[in-house]
């Protein structure tokens, strides 16, 4: 049995130019990872219609899920919910139950529910809302993907309450040897490692800090037995 | 006169499992934002052949300048100099200059040149090597995709030394502007401006800390006249 599958689009200038480091992947995978459901893919494209509507389409029908981050705010350059309701082929307009979600918000914060404040109850035709317990503008999903503000805290509080929702597989579990040895010293029997145990995945991810250089060696997989045993061998091997 | 047009590959498993937090893209981005070239798209994949050699094809053709980190080492898991030479439709074999570069810095180490640390010689056809002088091995270009070490310090030191052989365009100026409204209020004003800015972009990059929000407003373009009468128009908006 294999684990369903996923890839996250992340829509936003601010990364592309540097100016932001983005810290919304980093998450999810990690989220991800728990749940056993692999990430495989991520994309990041700039605040441009047919990029975004290109790579909703390729992601959605390459994968199982799809997260998108970014671009569902009240301002001219949020435009994800249009590009999600063109990638699909639906309409989009505003919805009733958005809009009175905002409309109790604004309320209590006496603030107008404005033109620009609206934009944010525009969802396309058949999506269903994710709730947002910090700033109330709801993310939404169409189909298999889940579309998702890119502000940290309310992307986090996005996906709290759509991953209960998904059914992921068994999670992935991982052990790590860190070995002082350069990864040429290595290499040779770490192959012979991952043909031995080609149900697992066996990374080398070098290091070099401070004059000293090494790699951990990273086994992953989902039967911990068969993760332990590789754990044993590549002891035994660098001991 | 348009910027030349970049898109970046970061190849590794660690960042999709949410091991390891990427940090390549962040200063690429930011080294690439300096010389007038734009990033316009990111891709993440896993060390997955087809995915690799999928990429490669998909951003070659669309971008003026590819730059992929990771997956150039000695070991069993690390396959992108394979894929690329495939991509390309070029062999790949161990080339007498790197290997006589491995061979002198293995020697000066009292190391050996096993056939482990001889896989980071194998160059396809036709490639010019990119100098690494923190850990000899070098990177290489094919075409208009330049391949490079995935560990920080190596991915710096590679970037710093194709850079320069590259024609960028006019660096890309931003002014930013701090404005402690939510962005439902500053929405309308702020979508007159681009539109009468039209040739500058925009962007509205919310926060939420502490319960202090507001939006930073980034304007940016490569005319400094042009930024500056916007920033001018916006300060005075919102002052």
């Amino acid at each position: 049995m294999t684990n369903p599958t996923a890839a996250m689009l992340v829509i936003g200038d601010e990364i592309l130019s540097g100016r932001t480091r983005d810290a919304n992947m980093h998450y999810l995978a990690q989220e991800l990872t728990k749940r056993g459901i692999d990430l495989c893919e991520v994309r990041i494209v700039a605040d441009v219609h047919e990029k975004i509507v290109h790579a909703v389409h390729a992601l959605s029908s390459d994968y199982d899920f799809v997260f998108t981050s970014g671009g569902i705010g009240p301002t001219h350059d949020d435009i994800t919910a249009d590009c999600i309701a063109e990638a699909f082929g639906v309409s989009i307009d505003v919805r009733d139950d958005a809009r009175a979600l905002l409309q109790a918000h604004y309320d209590r914060q006496g603030s107008e529910l404005n033109a620009a404040r609206l934009r944010m109850a525009r969802i396309p035709a058949g999506a269903t809302l994710i709730e947002n317990p910090v700033s109330i503008a709801p993310g939404f999903t169409v189909e298999n993907v889940h579309v998702m503000a890119g502000v940290p805290s309310v992307f986090q509080a996005m996906v709290a309450s759509v991953l209960p929702t998904l059914t992921g597989g068994a999670p992935l579990l991982s052990q790590t040897l860190r070995v002082q040895r350069g990864e040429g010293d290595i290499a040779g029997p770490l192959a012979e490692l991952a043909e031995a145990f080609s149900d697992l995945s066996i990374g080398s991810y070098p290091f070099q800090k401070d004059g000293v250089y090494g790699a951990n060696i990273v086994i992953r997989g989902s039967d911990g037995v068969r993760v332990d045993a590789a754990m044993a061998q590549l002891a035994e091997m660098f001991a």
